[in-house]
């Protein structure tokens, strides 16, 4: 059974050495969690992933969920009480204000737990992150009596969470959706229609499940100005808050599905069911953006975790298999043969996946730092700075961690040979749940279109300017140190590729739409290959720091500047193939007749 | 169910306009086959796996096979019977000499049986392509009675063959196996020991199974030097031919794999079964390196297999599923919303395949013409070219064919969005059963290492001197067409990229071998690159001349010369990119402590 060992002294490095979390005290929720129960919080978070969660990964891919006739949905055995202990540790409504049952914690500390959790155990840790995104939704978008309502259950993981958009003929295309909303008489709404593919549908980890439903009422506007956004309850909630009659709703069906088996993909069935707006009417997709946009780093943090397991299992294997000699003569004399991380090859798959994953774990740290900043600084430039990071973060990293995410996978189970393909290893497993991130939450080249589309151009191009200013400072703040050369030299080329795309995008996607369409995604992957090198930038400049100031942690430190050197020379030169790539326009794509395809 | 058409047309524009198949009317076996007669075992070949083996392909990778108590496997429904028909077509001794029960036809002829079986139906295909991989070493390195004895039956397909070499401690490394084989008085031997990963080692498609298993005859000197090849048949043949006793071999497990469920990859146990060498002692892995050579080509196949049928549904989804509206306004104003393929993005992804594939497909034909001609050539020096182009192109083909093809399932899954990820969809059997070809029959990393350990070396680099000569005379003879210029002018960057790459190998590897070994795998992708440009500056050309020639095909050509263009513009730039990462150097990659990692 593959092991897990959750990286939290990466974590805390980042954290502190890197992303300078103290620096944050004087926000709410930080004073109450100084770096000791930070990482007080961080090693629980560890633990219980590596002796609860892990556990359960492959014997939960093994049986799957069921429906049974009477339409109920049991998860595969242990997870209702895992969900039990992971609820009572107060992880799900951890960044939550108290005033709605939470612990008000910086929403950063929750990170960990995302990312541990989708490693052990990522069908699992769905349940209670699509329950977190919920919240968050409810907390922005609902009237005080909804929050008072639903927050406090969910935030104790006692009702869970959904959310619903998709239906059989819309899923990118959120103004195709027909499910409809009638007005009751007590102000209330009527929902009908069949949403499809809704993770965590239906379960029997908790006692209600509260849906966020996209629907239509009637006589709204066609199209996506006429969407709003309601809570629909499986079973309604009274108004002293006790469980009620069922709703109209029911889990029609479970998909049969590439990997994550252990979580219900349901098709869901509204009949007539009982739903309560949230927010404006109309106003639904904005809503559920809020959702959407915390299920996305949630996503982008999916990818980062399979590709952390997939290497730390790869890994072990490469330590212990032998096979061959090391081409520079044998380098364990006394057995038959060497262990294979000898090899050249070997250890260019493995510093692939560990370059990806420190950079990309700060990256997904530093985004929820930004969402913090965002929501809870005094100072308003502060904020806005903060948000615009985030707001062009978000794409990027839900497109690339989700991505390389995969790739890393797959490479990992390619160190194993043969033994990668088998299920008793467990690697084809985290190449089989890594996939589904690619996909959902808005598929990777929507993302690309979202950052192309909306968030560069948004206010003048303000956070992408900022942005390359920003990594064009850290570079020459940095480039006179000696130690730091072989980080800022690379990076200065990655950022003038940057540049360069980006003024291409300026000169050429205005006048043709489909120039932009034909850059996206090689846009949002460049970016984000600059943005792991700014990071790498960073872990560098506090790893020569650790270095002086704490010389017993010098080979780990050692460890980090070659695997960022390792980035430099062989992950960041595919900014330039990107460049070439997307320089190339949308001219010849575009020129095949589609009958021709 | 997902819908399958063989490429017929293309692959008979690829034999005939580009390869210039009668060319070689002249060789053996060839005149029996003209154009005409080709093109009818082309269709018929493709029809068949249409209507027979497509139809089989997701329901067998649900049924998958099963281990009987007794130790017999049954394949899922309808295998065996799709099997006999396919035997009885003559399919798989289209290329055996018909002193041999086979048809004597150019092995060229048999490559798009191989291809359009591998896509309808991957896991089943594999039975006959191991049993015409075995006949293969067999033909070549066994004795007269042997070949008698054992190869008509083959070539019926009713015994089919298998190879076993892995071994719990071995894998890559062969030096390490420990099945041992005992002399007895009748000169026959007595094999001892256990075989993993046996693809089609037990089944109930065939009378008898003649395992060719590779062991260690008692005293022999240790590591690959000491290895013999021995044919083991499931049931003794007896001397008139009959079957006589059950020989002591016998299936122990089937493993549960990601994928080709409908395939059994057994454990083998050999206690003390019959076993009869094949030919000189201790020079067994020479013998096997026959079938492994041709079982290469073979799963560079599968990569193109997979990546064509994954291309097709895909496009299929691409036209049908509506959803948003083409950047440039409604291309289908009376539907709520465009085909998907309006968007850029979704374009980009179907001609990455695309322009992969028809390349691919002509690479794959190109190098069974050259063993064709490498085996059936009167003249030395173009046995000898072909040969050299043979070995140098098929670790080439097997790598970057495989590594490039499951992509590109992955990126046509991704088309399909969340119904990519459903069962029901198909999508998702095409990634599993892609994954596999990737690892066995040599990992793609020990191809690179073949490639540039043992095929850039060998006879002082003339194969890859003669490659880039006769690649730069291409170049050159097409460089005052003007319509050629979008193909020629990125080649000659491409091939410079190569020229330098293989200069750095010189220049680097003979004083450091891990600067070899960790250029070795981004050599093979930048030598891929190139050999795919070359094959589309061929079609280019082939393309062009039909258009002229004929007018009445123009605009299947222009989207031929789309694609070309396409290919020119976005695939081939990452030679660049990989010409960058290979010359970094193995300094810091091993310079991390193995455990550091």
């Amino acid at each position: 059974m593959p092991g897990y060992k959750a990286p939290v002294e990466d974590t805390l490095f980042l954290l502190n050495d890197v992303l300078d979390y103290e620096s944050c005290a004087t926000l709410p929720g930080f004073s109450e969690a100084p770096l000791d129960v930070a990482s007080q919080i961080i090693s629980e978070a560890g633990k219980f992933c590596e002796e609860v969660l892990a556990p359960l990964n492959a014997s939960g891919d093994r049986a799957g969920c069921a429906r049974h006739p009477d339409s109920s949905v049991t998860t595969p055995p242990g997870f209702r009480e895992a969900f039990e202990a992971y609820a009572l540790g107060g992880w799900i409504g951890l960044p939550v204000p108290p005033a709605f049952g939470g612990q008000g914690l910086p929403y950063v500390l929750s990170m960990p737990m995302s990312e541990f959790a989708s490693s052990a155990n990522m069908a699992f840790a769905m349940y209670p992150g699509l329950t977190q995104g919920a919240l968050a939704a409810l907390l922005r978008h609902g009237s005080e009596d909804q929050k008072k309502r639903f927050a406090p259950k969910m935030a104790e993981g006692r009702w869970t969470g959904t959310m619903n958009l998709t239906e059989p003929q819309c899923g990118t295309d959120l103004g195709l959706l027909t499910t409809r909303a009638a007005p009751r008489p007590d102000g209330s709404y009527s929902l009908t229609g069949q949403k499809i593919f809704i993770s965590a549908g239906e379960h029997d980890l908790s006692d209600n499940i509260i849906h966020l439903v996209l629907a239509r009422i009637e006589g709204a506007p066609a199209g996506v100005k006429g969407i709003s956004l309601f809570i629909v309850p499986k079973i309604i909630v009274n108004s002293d808050g006790s469980l009620g009659a069922r709703n109209n709703v029911s889990c029609g069906a479970i998909e049969e599905k590439m990997g994550i088996h252990g979580n219900a993909t349901c098709v869901m069935n509204y009949d007539g069911a009982q739903g309560f707006l949230i927010g404006e009417a109309n106003r639904g997709l904005n809503a559920m953006f809020v959702m959407m946009n915390e299920a996305r780093l949630g996503v982008a943090v999916q990818g980062l975790a399979q590709s952390e397991i997939a290497y730390q299992n790869a890994r072990t294997y490469a330590l212990e298999r032998q096979q061959g000699r090391a081409l520079t003569g044998p380098k364990n004399p006394d057995g038959k043969a060497d262990p294979i991380i000898v090899h050249p090859d070997i250890r260019r798959m493995l510093l692939e996946i560990r370059a990806f994953n420190h950079a990309a774990r700060g990256l997904a740290l530093g985004a929820a730092l930004d969402s913090d900043i965002a929501h809870r600084s005094p100072d308003p430039a502060a904020r806005q700075a903060a948000e615009d990071r985030l707001g062009l973060m978000t794409p990027v990293l839900k497109g690339v961690l989700t991505d390389i995410g995969f790739e890393n996978t797959v490479k990992a189970q390619q160190v194993l040979g043969g033994h990668g393909y088998i299920r008793e290893w467990g690697m084809e497993q985290f190449v089989r749940d890594a996939r589904i991130a690619m996909i959902y939450e808005g598929a990777n080249g929507i993302q690309a279109l979202d950052l192309v589309g909306r968030k560069l151009p948004r206010d003048g191009g303000r956070a992408i300017m900022a942005y390359l200013k920003e990594a064009g400072e850290l570079l020459t703040t940095n480039a006179s140190n000696e130690a730091m050369k072989p980080f800022v030299a690379p990076m200065q080329a990655a950022l003038a590729d940057l540049h360069k795309a980006t003024m291409w995008l300026m000169q050429n996607a205005l006048a043709r739409p489909d120039n932009a369409g034909a850059a996206s995604y090689d846009y949002m992957h460049l970016l984000g290959r600059v943005a792991l090198g700014v990071m790498w930038v960073k872990i560098a400049r506090a790893a020569l720091n650790a270095k002086i100031c704490a010389p017993e942690t010098s080979s780990a430190m050692d460890a980090r500047l070659t695997a960022g050197r390792f980035f430099m020379e062989r992950l960041l030169p595919e900014t330039a193939f990107r460049l070439a790539r997307l320089s190339a326009g949308a001219d010849t794509m575009m020129s095949l007749p589609a009958e021709m395809f």
